[in-house]
């Protein structure tokens, strides 16, 4: 692991995600950019002392040597630092997971892309939200046809703890830092979720976007609220809604999509169930572990339904999917079918793609813009 | 009453709603264009045979020199006739009580304000849902400051009903056709709703609106979906959707406002409660009857918290106070506080300035174009 | 109407239920027991001065001689009155719709079953909860075997706003003294409720209870808690639970019934909706108005599904019922199907027995008692 | 651990459970009754192979003389073997985590709690729902008074999955058989989990109870559905629910407690909020990592509100306060404050005292019973 020391959020998170299903031991990693520091959190997380690294670049050399070398990286650093992470690992001969978004600029992304090209390394995105059951089973039903053509896709993503100035708070600190975050706030943070799991969900393509950004909280350099209009291919329209001062909200993930032949309706805050009204039907209350889920959502099911899974268990399935990818690039078979749907560079190119087109849009006064 | 014959839907609702506080009698109507069912239908209603007219200029010609005259007629006829309608009966004298949208162009509207503004007539638009306890409640806490500063406002309509051609369908067919709906579909139908009310609610002014309209049903004339992104005065940004061809909605009006002190959701197929979150605060369930609920909510309630009020008591809600500014008005006074709360003339033709607006942006690509 | 003046509740109600479908005109009534008062009140309903009485048997003996006489008297009185009014109507010859409990001793109940049956008239008991839509879908559900061999009732009627000694509460002052409100507290006031309701959906029959009373708050001489178990006819067994002081609770009444082939749950205070689960197969939401929806619902149906109807409507129902009974009585035909759903005389008879065996009972430390 | 091998649910739990907080790592274990079919399942959960047993008396001998000893047993066996094998491993100085009920007999569960007593070992017993956060936020509200003097206590656990008799899945036929599961059906299996629940977060003692139990299923030996009233020290009265038949009921644990002050309500399929309404006040939504939770919840938090944590987070907190109470006891130190929290041998014998006083007074009719 690259990142995730005292005080952050998303290393903790990130390990206990590799934990849970039991395909991942945290052996190697350099936490912190100061080096005595990331070797004392090291030491404490039980590592061998000879693994407990001073900064990446040596990380990545001495685990390229080693015959136990470890089998994927972690990059849970702040946006901006992605990019040289990853070259590193990649270039070492690791393969990586990689926090979102993928890299702060259009020509970083790209660079991991043609680089993950060469080398033919697993490189999965962490868009976690797309590794809980529901939407891979939303996902199921609309590739079966089930939602027929599709016409409007809703998506929104809304939090609040940003609404005031929080100095201090590590978290947000990097965040509202464009040299760290790049150049989206809630764009690049939160809207890239919502924007990934509509495409992953729907497999339509975001074609082009107006968007109307705005920094609410005074003194805020870079955006806290995200409204755009959508236009995808085949002719489908949207919104998108993402904010970080929508008071009272927590981290409201929400996602519509409605064809000619039915709708469907998932929130993150309940993802247990998935609404799905057929055209002129009973609106039905599909259920992890339920009746009638499909194989897809079934492989990313720890528990029988009615008992939650949540948040983590979402997140270690994006483990799970590339704990398989990984295993048979090692093996070199193909990943069995379920592995695949762990996002990829691919995700992280169009997020960035998305992230760019929004902030030109912007800026551009709402003019519709492409994404790509 | 004029329209609401046989086969119509919203003129049953006018009656129910105007019976249900005992403030209306129906006494009087041109119910359909053909005077011999109009006639027959006005019987059949228990009308004194003089009093079931066969159009309604007559109508108003007839009544207007009645001692025992109408308080008020009510339109309930197609969009399109509702200037030539409540110009006559303003003309001959008589308060206004009109379905929305008020006209289908903004020139009609303005002739009917200028009409309203010369006789000093009551006229009451059914904008129904600000008849709720609930909107109220959130516009009465909006007024006390217990948001703070707006900075968000997100409003949506979807329905399902218009999904596919529905042919032979008295509602669907003249709602779909422009001579008769006029230039806006969803967007006359159901958009003005949400706009109204997210007016009503916040005490903002949308002053610019980007649109993008779509008629996704093949060979449908007027938009059926809506995606519009909205700026206030005052710095508020949000959106709004309507639809109606998401599948699996039935009813989904909802608004969510969020100000720097607070946020609030209310969704009209759950009337009874509106959530309030203060800033880092615990959310709060408030409940029509319940407790801290303002004065205008309270005024807008008729039986006790937990027994459901609904649909036509929020409609009963508009009628009563029209009976309060028609009464006022006839007793040259000022109406009671609440009466006031009313929608008029004035939310008529802001609703047509947003359809105009809506149109003009959507034809133009999306540009951001004023509602003036 | 009998009952209903100054600061009574459920008068104003039976009036806005009588009102909305239109089929009634409150003509005459004896409000209050004060003559004066009873006779301004009626006055300020607008009544003919005439029909304004000064006692409910001056009242019965004047409308009883009159052409124009009463269609039908509304006894919305307490609960001890209800035997001498509803007898001194019956026997002029006037049909009845009563607010239950139907008595407080079984001996007066017998007693009016008889006078009816000898009679003929129509007898309306106001258990309105069985006038809404989706528990009469329930029943059509059940009857038509859609849920196979039902197994298990549980029925919950939760309150508060007893929580505290109300003084000077007219609603609450009557209701606790065992004098006017009959030996059941909350048992008499809503337990019958939750146990017609029960009955009423599921076909079934309560054979013998065992019940545990309780009155929390202190002083309170009836009891404020019910808790019963249930068993049925067939073997189906249940729990009862209703409670004045389940601080938080406002109206909640709700039943759940469970079969070998499907399960249902129905909550009053969210009533457009009901949950069907087929054994084996995804929840479905029944919406009134909606999809797959009985004839007896859509009979009980005014506005389209979205647009909510509530309390009032589901009373306005039980009204409309008696109204086709009481039409087709005087036209010596049978009523049309749905009429007959309206609660009556024999639901009255069962409630009563139901208080007697719940407080027989919980006076014998829970025994297992018939409800005779 | 001894259980759990191949078809095990509970098992895998477990171990999930386990690895979670990082606090235990899976070293040895007796899987299966066959021996061979035990060592092969530990070598592909990667034990030593000296450490995979071919039964529990050898593992709890060979464990105990290790130095690298585990640190505590797991055991999740069918309910009739836990004394045996929970006596062997306390004798042997093990410390133990036993699933639940404790045991099938009074008997046992006293001679355990002796044995417990006598060597001093920390014993948790899995009731792995009072491990969720905001069971801990109701139990710290109620201790800190918040919802005043306890009056009502309503605890529910309905399931379906036994609503037919199912032959051949080894979770359904060791709970349909008396010998393995004890003489409690859905009584042992979830009824106990819903009274431990109960006494968890009220801190009452549940003193008699009357009890109605039903093997609904034709050819059933013991009970699939639970009706119990419930009296409690102080005064408070409650109902307990649980059915295994309740079709359409997934996993629904559910609690609400109604004081002189305030009311509470939690539902374990939506665990991550807490209803509580203050006498009089507003309903509140409080949320794990909200505003206004105390410090036992927060303890049992790992990732911020509106991350949901789920069933298998509940069980991790019980992994982790036993980690602690094994700690502490191995450092010869008292607990930390949360870790007390954790369920243990008096819970346990609790649970088997209510299991015997159930059947007990449903066979005699329902005569309330103490639970001693």
């Amino acid at each position: 692991m690259v990142g995730g020391g005292e005080g952050a959020f998303i290393g903790g998170v990130h390990r206990m995600a590799a934990r849970l299903d039991g395909h991942w031991d945290l052996v190697a990693g350099n936490f912190q950019s100061d080096p005595d520091k990331s070797i004392a959190f090291g030491k404490s997380m039980g590592l061998a002392p000879d693994r407990a690294y001073a900064d990446f670049r040596s990380m990545a050399a001495a685990e390229a040597k080693r015959a136990d070398r470890i089998d994927a990286v972690a990059i849970v650093t702040p946006n901006s630092t992605h990019h040289a992470i990853a070259r590193e690992f990649l270039t070492a001969g690791i393969p990586v997971i990689c926090d979102k978004p993928l890299t702060i600029t259009r020509r970083h992304a790209d660079d991991l892309a043609d680089l993950v090209a060469t080398t033919g390394l697993p490189f999965i995105l962490t868009h976690n939200y797309s590794g809980y059951a529901m939407p891979r089973q939303a996902r199921a039903m609309i590739e079966a046809g089930e939602l027929g053509n599709l016409r409007i896709v809703q998506a929104e993503y809304a939090q609040d703890w940003l609404a005031t100035e929080l100095s201090g708070n590590k978290q947000a600190d990097w965040r509202g830092d464009p040299a760290r975050a790049g150049p989206g706030g809630a764009l690049g943070d939160i809207a890239t979720h919502a924007f990934q799991l509509a495409e992953f969900v729907t497999g339509l393509k975001t074609e082009t976007i107006a968007a109307d950004l705005e920094a609410f909280v005074p003194g805020r350099k870079i955006d806290d609220n995200v409204n755009i209009m959508l236009r995808f291919n085949g002719g489908a329209k949207g919104m998108l809604w993402a904010s970080q001062v929508a008071t009272g909200s927590v981290n409201g993930l929400k996602l519509r999509v409605f064809g000619d032949k039915g709708g469907l309706e998932w929130a993150q805050e309940t993802p247990e169930t998935l609404l799905f009204t057929p055209l002129g039907g009973q609106q039905r209350i599909l259920r992890r572990g339920g009746a009638g889920v499909s194989a897809s959502a079934t492989h990313a099911t720890r528990v029988p339904g009615g008992h939650p899974e949540g948040y983590l268990e979402g997140f270690a399935q994006i483990y799970t999917d590339a704990a398989e990818l990984i295993r048979a690039h090692g093996e070199n078979r193909a990943p069995r079918a379920f592995g695949r749907l762990a996002p990829g560079l691919s995700d992280g190119v169009r997020g960035v793609a998305f992230i760019e087109a929004a902030i030109a849009s912007s800026n551009a006064n709402g003019a519709w813009t492409k994404i790509v």
